[in-house]
C-alpha cells in the first residue's frame, strides 16, 4: 500500500474514533471497537488501526488494557488540535539564515530570561554528582589520559558502550563502527561534510531545526522542505516525489521525536524510508538525539536497523539526556567511515578525552537506564503541565503538538498572527521563545512557536506562559 | 627598503660572518665586528646586521655577551646546512589530499611505533597534576558548570585570562574579542570559514602544515603557496607579487615557530606583512600555537600587534603547552567577530565547559610562566639531541632547520631521495614519520621529512634516528 493512503487511512481512523468520543458515542470506560472488527468494517489493515489507536491513546482518548483492547478514558483536560501538518516543497530553495538565530540564541541567554528558546535539560534533572564523581575518577585512574589527545575515531571505551547501546535499536554496531564527535552538532555537521558538495540538493523534514538550516547554509546545500505530520514523521510519498524530481544527495530525518514536532516515525515507515533510499543509493542521516526520550514503554528503533546496504548515517549525543557541556557526540557512518572519520580529523580533529572516558564510566556503571526513567517522567509531566497551560491561556483556535517524546512543544498561533512580534514582545517581558519562521528557508512558519519544557516546571514557568497567552490575545486583536 | 632586498642582505652579512669562522679568521672567544662597523662598513642598516647575529646565535656560531657584544663560539658540534628555501608557486592550486595524511595519522599511534610522527607534547613534559587538581576543584566548586552548555564565546573567567595574556604580545585584547574554540584546528577551520568560500584563493608559507591543507581541500580553497625562509619566515616580496596578480581573500600564516620550519618571522616583517595586507582589506589568519614555545629570551609579538584594521585573526591553543586532550583553543577574530562565532556555533555550538574552567584555573593561579621556561629548556634540549643524532647518522649533504622553537625539525634529505620510501620502510620498522609530500598540493618536498622532538628523547629515540640514518643511507645507494 501507498504510504500516502496509507496515512489518510489512518488519519481516518483516528478522526472516526475522536468523532465518536468528542461525540458522546462513546463514552468514559466504553471498550472501543476490536482492531480486528474496526479493520473489517474500514477495509484497512490492521496495522493502520493499531497505528491510530496507538496515537490515539498518546493523545489521551484511550487506554489499552493488556489482553483486552482498548478502553475510552475519562475525558482529557486539554483539547488543543494539533498543529496543520506542513505541505512538502516542491522545488530546492538555497538557504539563507544569516544571523537571526545567533541573535536570538544570544539574547535567550540573559540569566533574566525565562529560558523557553533552547532546548536544553535542566541541571536539577541530570546526574551532576555521579557523572563528576565518574569525571573525577578517571583523573585519579589515569591521570594522563585526560590530557593526551584522544584522537579520532576517539576513546575506544566510549565507543564500546555506544555499540553496546545501539546495537539493539539499529543492527549490528560493533566499537570500530562508532566516531566520536563533540556533540551531535559535530556529528550532523561531519555527516553531511562527509556525503554532500556544496550545491548538491537535501531533503530534509518540515519543519527543521534551526540548526541543520544553518549547516545546510554553511555547506552551501539546497533544500526540499518534505511535508510532517506532527505524530507519524515525514511524508514519505512526498519523499518519493521529491527524489524521483530531483537529484538528492542525502535526506535528513529526526525520526524519533522530532523537533520541533515530538513525532515517532512508526516502524513501517522507517523501513519504507529506508528501502526508498536504498534502491536510489541516498545516504540517509537520522539525527537520534531525543531518540531515549520515550514516552511510551518502548525505546524506539533507529532507521539504521532496517539497513542493509550501510547507507544510513546515525547522529546522537548525551546532550539531551545526561551532561551538555561534556560534548560528547558520535556517529555510526554504515559504508561512509573514512569520509566521516577525515571530516572530524579536519573539523576539529581530536575530541575533549576526560569527559569521554567520564561518559564511557557512567555508561558501563549500569545508572543509565534508572536515570533515564526518571528524566523521561520528568519532561512528560513538564509538557503535560506546559500544554495545560498554554490550553488555559492562549487565544482559542490555538493548535500544540503532543510529542510523544522529547521536551519541545510546536504551538500554531490563530488568525495567522506573527511570531516573530510575538517573540519580539516577550523577549522585551524577559521570555526567551523560538519563533517558527526559524524552522524553514522559506518563512513558512511565521504562525508558530517553538517552546522548550526542559527546565523544572514552576510558578515562573507559569507566569511565562500566560505573558505570552496575554501578549497572543493582544495581537489578535491587533495590538 | 624592499624585503627581498633586506633578505638578500641579512643572508650576506650571514654568510660572511659564518665563513670568517669556517675559514679561521674568526676563532673561538674572538669578538665578532661591532654591529655599527659592521653596518657602516657593508652600508646595510643596523637592523639588518642585528637580525643576522641573532640567527648566528641561534646557530650556535655567536654568542652575546651583555653590554660586549658577540663573541665566537667554540665550533658548534653539528654543522648541518640549513634546508633550502622553496620557491613560491606562481598560480592557484586546487588542494587535493585525500586519505594519505588520515592513513599516516592511524599508523603513527600504534602503540609500538617510536612517535616521531605527530608533534605532540610528551605528558611527562605537562603540569599533569596541576591540570587535574584545578579541574577537580571545579567539579567540586561549581558541579552543575561542567555539565550545563557553554555556548560561543565561551566561559567568561577563561577569555579574561587568554586577553590578558594576548594583550602585552598583540595590542588592546578584551576577554569580549575572544571566541572560544575545540582546539586550534577548530580554530582555523571557524576562521576560515568566515572569511573566505568555496573557490577562493588563499596565499599560505610553504612548506605548510597538514592539517592546513586537509581545511583548505575541505572548504574548496585553492592556495598559492608563498616560498619561507628556514629562519625568517614567508617571503614578503613573493607574497606582494603574488597578492598583485591574484584575487587573493586570505593569507595564512603561522610566524611564529612556523611548522614544520621552526622558522620566526621578524617584527618588521609582521609589521610589514600587516600593512601590506591592511592596503589591499585581505584578512590575515595567524596561527600562533607555539609563539609561548620561544627559545630566545623574549616572547615574539603577535601580527596583530601591527593591526590597525581588525584585519588579523589569532588562533592559537593549550595543546602544544599545556593539555592536548583538553581541547582547549581560541580565535582572536578582529572585525569578524560575528562572522567566526557564526561559524563555531554552526560547526560545534558549544565548546567543553570543564577543561575550559580548568585552564582558566590554571591560568589563574600564576603558575604558567614558570611551567613553560622548563617546558621550553626540555623542547629546545630535545630538539637539539635530534639535530645532532641526525647530524651522526644521516648521509652527508642531510639538511635540517634551526627551530628558535617549537619542537619539530624539517629534514631536505640528499640526491632527491624520496621521503615516501623512507617513510614506508621507516614504519615497517617501527618509526613513525611526516613525509614531506604531506607538507604541499605539489609534492615539491618530495625529499624532505618532518620529524617532531615531543617526546622525552631516550634511547628509543636514539635508536629510532639511527635506524633512519640507517635506511636513508640505504635509498641513496639504490635499495
Amino acid at each position: 500500500m501507498e504510504a500516502h493512503e496509507a496515512q489518510f487511512l489512518y488519519d481516518r481512523v483516528a478522526n472516526l474514533i475522536a468523532g465518536m468520543i468528542e461525540g458522546g458515542t462513546l463514552r468514559a470506560g466504553d471498550r472501543a471497537p476490536s482492531l480486528r472488527a474496526l479493520s473489517s468494517r474500514l477495509g484497512v489493515s490492521l496495522s493502520t488501526v493499531m497505528q491510530a489507536y496507538t496515537a490515539l491513546e498518546a493523545r489521551g482518548f484511550l487506554e489499552a488494557k493488556p489482553q483486552s483492547g482498548f478502553y475510552v478514558r475519562p475525558r482529557p483536560r486539554s483539547e488543543l488540535a494539533l498543529p496543520s501538518p506542513a505541505r512538502s516543497g516542491s522545488n530546492p530553495r538555497t538557504v539563507r539564515v544569516g544571523g537571526v538565530v545567533d541573535t536570538i540564541l544570544a539574547a535567550s541567554q540573559q540569566p533574566h530570561m525565562v529560558p523557553l528558546a533552547v532546548a536544553m535539560p535542566d541541571s536539577a534533572l541530570l546526574p551532576v554528582k555521579a557523572l563528576n564523581r565518574c569525571l573525577a575518577r578517571v583523573l585519579s585512574r589515569q591521570p594522563n589520559a585526560s590530557i593526551d589527545y584522544c584522537f579520532p575515531p576517539g576513546a575506544e571505551a566510549l565507543r564500546r558502550q555506544i555499540a553496546l547501546r545501539s546495537a539493539p535499536l539499529g543492527g549490528e554496531v560493533h566499537a570500530d563502527d562508532v566516531v566520536i564527535t563533540s556533540g551531535a552538532t559535530e556529528a550532523l555537521a561531519v555527516s553531511l561534510s562527509a556525503v554532500t558538495s556544496a550545491g548538491n540538493v537535501v531533503a530534509v523534514e518540515s519543519p527543521v531545526y534551526y540548526l541543520l538550516l544553518q549547516l545546510f547554509e554553511r555547506l552551501g546545500l539546497r533544500i526540499l522542505e518534505i511535508g510532517t505530520h506532527p505524530e507519524l514523521g515525514m511524508n514519505l510519498d512526498a519523499l518519493e516525489a521529491a527524489v524521483d524530481r530531483n537529484d538528492v544527495k542525502a535526506v535528513v530525518s529526526v525520526g524519533n521525536f522530532h523537533n520541533p514536532l515530538g513525532s515517532r516515525m512508526p516502524p513501517e515507515h522507517k523501513a519504507r524510508l529506508v528501502a526508498l533510499l536504498a534502491s536510489r543509493e541516498i545516504p540517509l542521516i537520522e539525527d537520534d538525539i531525543y531518540g531515549d526520550l520515550h514516552f511510551g514503554d518502548e525505546r524506539p528503533e533507529l532507521a539504521r536497523r532496517f539497513d542493509r546496504e550501510g547507507l544510513v548515517l546515525t547522529c546522537s549525543s548525551v546532550s539531551k539526556t545526561l551532561a551538555p557541556g561534556y560534548r560528547v557526540g558520535w556517529v555510526l557512518p554504515g559504508r561512509f567511515h573514512t569520509a566521516v572519520l577525515h571530516a572530524k580529523q579536519v573539523a576539529s580533529s581530536a575530541t575533549t578525552s576526560a569527559t569521554q572516558l567520564a561518559v564511557a564510566e557512567f555508561l558501563a556503571e549500569g545508572g543509565y537506564d534508572r536515570h533515564l526513567r526518571r528524566l523521561r517522567r520528568a519532561y512528560q509531566s513538564q509538557l503535560e503541565q506546559m500544554r495545560e497551560a498554554v490550553a488555559a491561556s492562549f487565544p482559542q483556535g490555538t493548535r500544540v503538538s503532543r510529542p510523544q517524546g522529547g521536551f519541545v512543544l510546536w504551538v500554531e498561533l490563530p488568525g495567522a498572527m506573527d511570531s516573530v512580534r510575538l517573540y519580539e514582545q516577550a523577549r522585551e517581558a524577559g521570555v526567551s521563545v523560538m519563533p517558527g519562521t526559524l524552522f524553514s528557508s522559506s518563512g513558512r512558519f511565521r504562525s508558530f512557536l517553538r517552546l522548550s519544557a526542559g527546565h523544572l516546571w514552576d510558578r515562573r514557568s507559569e507566569l511565562a506562559i500566560a505573558t505570552l497567552g496575554r501578549l497572543a490575545h493582544g495581537l489578535l486583536q491587533g495590538h
